[in-house]
């Protein structure tokens, strides 16, 4: 099954809800992407449907966006 | 520990949802709480600090808000 990916920005709301993700699902069943650095993956993420950051998709393709760091918007100014 | 609660009203955001979280992090290691038909939960997750729901608090008592189903307001309505 592929692994959910969780996609960060590297913001303090983030980094917090990285934290308790990474707590309650366990990182080695995880990606964690921090579209900030790796910026050539913020494509993909949009067309899995992210809309803000910090945002999970899951194994069968759905998007939970948690809490509210940044829009996509802000991620790419 | 603590088990992370998941707080829920039925909406059908909130069932998408619970549906992930529930493959994500396992059933046995959440409570899962429908505030619409346990209302006298929801003064708990106002103090817990949830704005809306879905939304988790976790075992060390952090709040994360999935998507937006319902503000708490309209919970109550």
């Amino acid at each position: 099954m592929k692994k959910p990916i969780f996609y960060h920005a590297g913001c303090s709301v983030c980094v917090s809800a990285e934290h308790d993700i990474v707590e309650l699902v366990g990182k080695d069943k995880l990606e964690i992407v921090n579209i900030s650095e790796h910026r050539n993956r913020i494509e993909e993420a949009e067309k899995a449907g992210v809309k803000s950051v910090p945002a999970m998709v899951t194994a069968t393709g759905n998007v939970l966006h948690i809490n509210h760091g940044a829009s996509m918007a802000e991620v790419k100014a």
